[in-house]
């Protein structure tokens, strides 16, 4: 462990808490892999006026999770694929079998990342990194329809 | 990766942001394994009046852990537990022993798992998935009393 | 599974959303490992004047991220650090190589890990259990520095 040698604060920057706006997103996966769906958080961004806050995303599924990952290279895409599959296989003796041998594995590779992500919103844009997009995880074979909550809160225009 | 071919997002609601209301709920888990909170975390919400916000849930401890979780055939729950083990079993030669031999498995669970979790609330409903539950998962092989704070932050009635 | 036999809710408390106060916190790393920012956290908690509410944070990067572990026993973190490389080792036959062999672990490392946390905020102090601290993990072999968004949300005096 570390104590930071150099941390830096920025100036802080306040605003009252305003709005809160929420939103479902219904999004189709091609089957087990990840699906982009940064553009689709910033339109909603852009549809509620916000200024300064947070957007959450939650997903309703216990199938397919959310993560924020590289946005570059689709190499590390299906790297990310294969290490999920390597920490949950099939064929691990699972007592839960009876939806099929993808399906519970699809349940600990949701376990292992995230359900519900929240991103800082700066004036009226996510805070993300330059390389970072946020994605659906489809943890089934085969095609689904997914929900995702979206929702602000914070400052409007 | 791939971008949505079908992403359809529904008419958003807003709402004034409100209120902030928190709570501490003290839960005795029985040793290793997963505990439902799903009806404690409505019963605080109702409590609350919440209308539409979020709720969050913080558990105050390292060796245990919060996720949502399929709440149909408990079978799911035997074999999360299971792949948990796997992914941080006991006498893997960890260096921190002191503590017994569940508690370094226990960190690491942790760590792969949640200490905070957000659920968005609409209709004074959190909106969870059909299959999702809230469980906090105890890594420790005994019993323990875990602290879980709740906290809404939204508009009430 | 079980349902909970004891578990009690205390007295909820209420204020007003009021406020949102943004920093941007940049951490330098010293290469692979945790750094401890609890108390950077905490000095920018306290110059916002919080009450209520609670604090997220951000990493704004896909090869370091956030977790709230042990501070007591600098070896737990020792052992964190080894888990992370057996659920994510160098040489295992990655495609995403280009950028080094700590690259693509780190990638996994990160997706395995949390990009957001949030801790609730009472009586304007974080309301962290007695053994828990936030650390930056670097997953990089090299220093970095990383950008972390606090934002507090919520009554502030």
């Amino acid at each position: 462990m570390s104590r930071p040698k150099v941390a830096s604060l920025s100036a802080p920057s306040a605003v009252s808490a305003g709005k809160i706006v929420s939103a479902l997103l219904a999004v189709e996966t091609p089957g087990t892999g990840f699906t982009d769906i940064t553009r689709e958080a910033a339109r909603f961004l852009h549809s509620t006026g916000a200024r300064e806050g947070a957007l959450m995303l939650f997903i309703r599924h216990t199938s397919a999770s959310l993560t924020i990952q590289e946005n570059a290279d689709p190499s590390v895409l299906v790297d990310l694929t294969t290490a999920l599959t390597r920490l949950a296989p099939e064929n691990a003796g699972w007592v839960h079998d009876t939806e099929g041998p993808d399906d519970m594995p699809a349940h600990v590779k949701t376990m292992l990342t995230a359900t519900s992500l929240q991103i800082p919103v700066l004036d009226g844009e996510m805070a993300l990194g330059t390389w970072q997009g946020i994605y659906v995880i489809e943890h089934r074979a085969r095609p689904h329809r997914r929900e995702v909550v979206l929702q602000f809160t914070g400052s409007t225009i």
